[in-house]
């Protein structure tokens, strides 16, 4: 298959583009680095990128960062950055992408863990995930050309344990590999409308 | 208790208010109507109500439209439709109105049936309830001075089932009264962080 991944370079799209290389041809995006740069948060870099491609058979998307930070201090502005980039980026790239999926393919979208085990902080990361995990399994019922769509809640995993320090207690981080395997699912198997887990 | 109930007018603010009315003191605001005024979408007039308002018991919000329509001819505009008027509007309720929330008092906002019973045209809706549910989730971890904070989910509505006529084929509608019920449970009663479905 044709494998669009976007948001490549992060630690969840490399654990995706890891999983899915060695049996696919990957095209991979991003904000600043990769095969073609895309601005998910503009339609019109989106629509740009795919008049360059051509038609894929999978759009796999990794990317997008939400507002971490206390609730009582949020602002309006601190909480529509999830929106604008991790919500809105994904919602625009099904929008303008759906027209340049091959029929039978599919599409996957990313959540994360911090809507079904949240923590103090997360309040903007965890309206963002519940977003797109509502959004996709109501868009599953609507998809044309037998094309599917799925999002990948990944815990968090072991490669970013670093840079999130203190932030999850007690979660349990989980290895690239088990959730490169979560995108597989979504991109070989038969899913649609799922929330596809990754936990360790 | 002093209740403040934001989109008081609409077939679920009438439903929270006449379950809460007869044993509480109701302040009904509305963006056209109501004891006062307010523009859930502009922070600066959330602040000004407060200011005249000053601490309440309770907020309750009933307020705010989405977008609703085919996925496959869906807009970014489209989309941003559910999140600037429901979405951001309740989350700019909860974040200026924290301060003026009593001590152990609460807040309930308004997800509703479209994450958990998806429908076709009904994406953006869901994603937004899907944000509301997942917000609420998490911000119960951080909630200052006792104060609570859930959403209600009611089924469609018996009095707006004929505004939506054929969109919810085999959905059972609730009665107002039975989505009342759900109001007084985050406002009278202990839970918090909870999605408090209303079904018939």
């Amino acid at each position: 298959m044709r494998i669009l991944i976007v948001g490549a370079s992060g630690d969840v799209g490399t654990a995706a583009r890891q999983a899915l290389e060695t049996r696919h041809e990957i095209i991979a995006a991003g904000r600043n680095s990769g095969d073609v740069k895309v601005d998910l948060m503009d339609p019109a870099s989106i629509r740009a990128m795919f008049a360059k491609l051509g038609r894929v058979d999978a759009i796999v998307a990794t990317a997008g960062h939400s507002h971490f930070g206390p609730l009582v201090k949020m602002t309006e502005k601190d909480f529509r950055k999830g929106l604008d980039d991790k919500l809105m980026g994904q919602i625009n790239l099904v929008l303008a992408g759906l027209d340049h999926v091959n029929d039978g393919g599919s599409i996957t979208l990313t959540t994360g863990v911090l809507d079904r085990d949240p923590v103090r902080g997360g309040a903007n990361a965890a309206a963002v995930n519940g977003a797109i995990s509502a959004f996709v399994r109501s868009a599953s019922l609507e998809m044309p050309r037998g094309i599917r769509i799925n999002a990948v809640s990944p815990a968090l995993l072991e490669a970013s344990v670093e840079r999130y320090k203190g932030a999850f207690p007690g979660h349990l981080p989980v290895s690239s590999a088990r959730a490169g395997l979560a995108y597989v699912k979504s991109v070989e198997g038969a899913l649609n409308g799922q929330i596809i887990v990754a936990d360790a």
